[in-house]
């Protein structure tokens, strides 16, 4: 692993804003610009023109890197991005290369998240690790035998479209029963709201002024936080789901650690015991094999950045 | 990839047999030798010296490499086998290397079937490749990056336990819903005795005599052979289990090319276009990415002897 020796500028690109970062070597922020993502017909090359603003204003740099939202070819080419308007192959890498005059890396945001957290995060020096953001969906990243794993297309990481269930809740993707329409944000709040609506979460329909419909995830969070037993117990069921499909991976990756970030980060004081507890149930063989570190992230709202602007060195040796 | 300039031996350990090849640098086999495992009470002894005396057979040689059923640490010990008398932490490279006076390399038998096909089979210059052994259970190995990926302590390529379902059928590992429970050889053994009783595979009661509990694997595969509608529908039911679990390893590690081997390779001719069917109705975003290849092994009866012969390669560079 090669640590960059000057600055390095990281931008994530999410549907409302861009958020850059300038990083030194030793991996802190030294200065950091928001702009509002362009929306709307036509804005993508308006989008460019943010993204070289945002360098100019953090710069000078030695290198850039960008995270977006979507399925991100391994030269860059964002090939989809359902919360960005008018996305399809869209050559972000030429584009803004061209633009700066220079060598630009894009990747998934939450491969960016997971290099931040393994560069500099809470899976530093860790060889065999998944990242898994819970948000409204679920993604993630990979890292095996000390590189950087993008898969033959640069499509690793998409976890939230495992099946676990064929005959569950359909899926945007157009599946059904995808990991993500349980352990996610969405998920959280579909178990909630089925919960309000079996009438088995008072304190809860409370909070949403008596409306199931008008549930959501941060409900449950609040009511748990207050000791209120029904609510733990939808808590314990979303801490059943997320193992689910951790167990999953681990059978089929064997991780030394798992590093949860995305949204529901912040609501990590909740579901760390009931993921570890399942995850201990549901594995094959924990008698035979060490427990891998389950942890949430080190970066929040910055992991995409950091991961970002971090991307030169970890392409570089994977 | 460093190929071997001289002869290397591998040895595949079954429940019942011990195959071992002398493998030359290009791949071909120049002998083969094989004799029963030693079964029962205190026979790991007996087993050691059984592989001993296959190797010396099949000598001389410069490498010596041995596969086995069961959960393998990147040191060489076979943490338990089912398939196997007694088996708790054998020492596997230990013992036989000191019988033998040189480093042994011991894998997973679906981790060397994984090598034989990555290294000289189907498989052969693909960097980013999943192997799934389909056979009474399922297993596997991968490989990213050009890598053999071994996981953090040598257990990945598990991806018969992957859950799919987690209200299916119970599984011997203690859980439910388990991938080979549907999409193994006794997955379609069970697919197969299901529709039987709900009498719709008549042809296939017929071939087990009347008695649905009779009914085995090969009597749908003849029975769908002969053009019997009912059994291609119990088939095509198989290749959409199959392709559940492709397609979720697919959106987790996006592979180049997916190897099918096991004893259920026999019956390609049969599967194949389903499984593929279904892995195109099933993957997310199918018209974003090229569809993966879909082969079975190139290796049969010898995938395990032959990856073993080249563990020494595969370890090295991994």
């Amino acid at each position: 692993m090669v640590t960059p020796t000057g600055i390095s500028v990281g931008i994530d690109v999410g549907g409302t804003k861009c958020l850059g970062v300038a990083l030194n070597g030793s991996g802190e922020i030294v200065a950091q610009s928001r702009r509002p993502t362009p929306r709307g017909a036509g804005s993508l090359p308006l989008l460019i023109d943010t993204l070289a603003q945002l360098a100019d204003e953090l710069g000078p740099y030695d290198e850039l890197g960008v995270g977006v939202p979507g399925l991100v070819t391994r030269d860059g080419v964002l090939r989809a991005a359902p919360n960005l308007d008018g996305v399809a192959d869209f050559d972000v890498a030429g584009l803004l290369g061209e633009r700066v005059g220079r060598v630009v890396h894009v990747d998934n945001d939450a491969t960016c998240a997971a290099v931040s957290e393994w560069m500099f995060g809470a899976a530093r020096g860790v060889d065999n690790m998944v990242l898994v953001t819970l948000g409204t969906g679920i993604g993630g990243g990979l890292v095996m035998s000390g590189q950087l794993q993008r898969g033959r297309n640069g499509f690793a990481g998409e976890y939230g479209h495992m099946v676990v269930d064929p005959d569950g809740p359909p899926c945007p993707c157009g599946r059904r029963g995808c990991w993500e329409r349980y352990a996610s944000g969405s998920g959280l709040a579909r178990l909630a709201r089925e919960a309000a609506i079996g009438r088995r979460v008072s304190r809860v329909l409370d909070l949403a002024g008596g409306d199931p419909e008008a549930v959501r995830g941060e409900m449950v969070q609040q009511a748990a936080r207050e000791g209120d037993d029904d609510s733990l117990r939808v808590i314990d069921d979303f801490g059943r789901w997320v193992a689910v499909g951790l167990v999953s991976l681990s059978n089929a990756l064997d991780p030394e650690m798992f590093v949860l970030g995305g949204g529901l980060a912040a609501g990590a004081d909740l579901y760390l015991d009931p993921i570890k507890h399942w995850y201990e149930e549901l594995i094959y063989q924990p008698e035979l094999r060490p427990m891998p570190r389950i942890e949430f992230a080190h970066w929040n709202e910055h992991a995409g950045a950091v991961g970002a602007a971090l991307l030169w060195a970890a392409h570089e040796v994977s």
